[in-house]
């Protein structure tokens, strides 16, 4: 979709040129005083994650807020305002993507490891287990740092905003759920590896809500309408809509990791080796009998491929394409009523543009 | 000090039950649904780390909140917000302690995959890089929790209160100095194990500053005056005096790791061991000459005590014990003459009772 007219392509550049003032605000903050060597250890870590991904959740806050504002132009200082709520927002996807960020970096710390121990030098290990966590450690603290970014960007640029406090409790609540969303996650493929059958809808569920679909669908739309001085209390019915929605986009994001073309969505899906809890595998456990269950629970999670295609031709057996197709049609028409139910046709128009870019996205 | 007389012991008993109030809050936070395992991890994570400190920082928003009263009797209401706000102190301190507190986590699992070597099941090792960085992860993703659990006590307790913005972008703020204070000392301490000569006083002023000072001494002071109507930005000169006095409480860390009674610190120091940028190595590196130089560099933040000893050596022939002696009592006097200087007898009172609690202590 970006990049196919002028004006996308225009406002990504826009909001990219943001992104660099924003982060030269923060390594200039001057809260603190950086060594050259922080300095350089924030900017390279910011660079190498923030600004590579597909910003649909920045960008969207600048959609919405001229849906919002009715075809009026917005000016200059508006555009700027929404680009900033907008990279908060990435902020916030960077932080709940850290796990995942930091990963290779302990992992090739643990090779470095392996690397000793081969050479014998188990005794050696003693240097060894000094070091490795340092590098975990400072990892860690990246994810604490990343968390305080985005107040000092909220304070730079809306601290004499009527709604700077909304915006505050906003982002406040937003961050505490989507960690909060993580943290289930977590446990929860920790606690599956064990017993498979801990993986239920209901628990699924309520991980893709915490997860990702308070940040990645309210959260933007959340923003715009503060910008546009409305008060968060009274759209309650715009909130359920949009965490309805994006529970349905992530469950499509189960659904491509397994049935997707990579060639499409742009990468190998391994939630099956990952043992990922996955709408997938729940929907598998929910509809399979007992032989299929326990063959489930002999193949999920492993890395041989010969395990993965046990799984996926139970998953064939099922018809899993087949129930997807029926919950995605079934999860537009709920949506398209609930959205047409809605007095403001402004308000209609951001969910209906939401709605519009991920009904049927093969990607 | 704490338990020596009545009033202490009945503040410090008050102050725990307001923990289980808060603790009790945030697990059952309408804004997120817990499952049992993440209520249960999220309990145990705080039961295991947040109450068994000296709560010295916490308890300090309470004194000083009362000197600012000068003497009038504290309401039931007062004392309570005054404890919430100091239970946010200590959660400032749990973030910034937290890369210690995982360390014997991260520590455990690579013992556990240390066995799994020895026993030569080195390619098994596939199912280790798996599973030990997982729990790195829902380590890493704990401090960031933590950090939005400040920000919910806020909002439960102060959202109608007049300062409530101010108390938001103060505790943002301090946040955001701990945090980058944590990232220098940690990076530092990577680099200068390569290279020694990195660590210099200016370097090392500016860890501590950042690190300690904010949150463990102006924080506390700084909630206590917004509590009683204060403008912060008035008050400038207070927060110099109290960056200035957490700073050297640092130095008298650093000083007690080496120097102290192992008996009466309750721990056996060790920053020479672990490469730590001390006060005292730097000072000793600032006195020494080529070949004392040369010997710090060769024996400094290694495990053997025949290292150790050598450079305890060397601090014994450069007399750090008098040089420190002589910067405590200079410090003292600096201070001293700073808080005189100030025109409210209030804020005189609290600044000399942080300054009596830790001149010249021995833990």
């Amino acid at each position: 979709m970006a990049g196919s007219n002028g004006t996308t392509t225009d406002l990504k550049s826009t909001f990219l040129n943001v992104y660099s003032v924003l982060k030269s605000e923060l390594l200039h903050d001057p809260a603190f005083q950086f060594t050259d060597d922080s300095r350089q250890w924030v900017e390279r870590m910011l660079d190498y994650n923030v600004p590579g991904g597909k910003l649909n959740r920045g960008l969207s806050v600048i959609d919405s807020y001229k849906y919002l504002k009715e075809g009026k132009e917005l000016t200059e200082d508006e555009v700027f305002l929404a680009c900033v709520l907008g990279w908060c927002i990435e902020w916030v996807l960077l932080q709940n993507t850290f796990p995942v960020l930091i990963e290779p970096v302990l992992q090739a710390y643990f090779l470095v490891l392996d690397d000793i121990m081969d050479n014998s030098h188990t005794r050696r290990g003693q240097l060894c287990w000094f070091r490795v966590p340092k590098v975990g450690l400072i990892a860690a603290n990246d994810g604490v740092l990343l968390r305080n970014h985005i107040p000092r960007m909220l304070k730079n640029h809306f601290r004499e905003k009527p709604y700077y406090v909304d915006l505050l409790d906003l982002f406040n609540e937003v961050e505490f759920q989507t960690a909060s969303g993580q943290m289930i996650d977590l446990i929860t493929t920790l606690e599956g590896e064990k017993d498979l059958s801990k993986y239920t809808m209901p628990l699924h569920h309520r991980i893709v809500q915490y997860k990702t679909a308070y940040y990645s669908f309210y959260l933007p739309v959340a923003c715009a309408l503060l910008m546009s001085g409305e008060n968060l209390d009274k759209h309650i019915d715009v909130k359920n809509i949009l965490i309805e929605m994006g529970t349905y986009f992530q469950v499509q994001d189960d659904y491509l990791d397994c049935f997707g073309d990579p060639e499409v969505i742009g990468k190998i899906g391994t939630d099956i080796e990952d043992f990922k809890c996955s709408w997938v595998v729940v929907k598998a456990l929910e509809l399979s009998n007992e032989e299929q269950k326990k063959l489930l629970h002999e193949n999920y999670g492993k890395v041989d491929p010969a395990n993965v295609a046990k799984v996926k031709a139970i998953y064939k057996d099922l018809d899993l394409q087949g129930v997807f197709a029926e919950y995605e049609s079934k999860s537009y028409e709920k949506l398209i009523k609930f959205i047409e139910a809605h007095p403001s046709k402004a308000v209609q128009a951001v969910l209906k543009s939401f709605l519009g870019k991920i009904y049927k996205r093969l990607k």
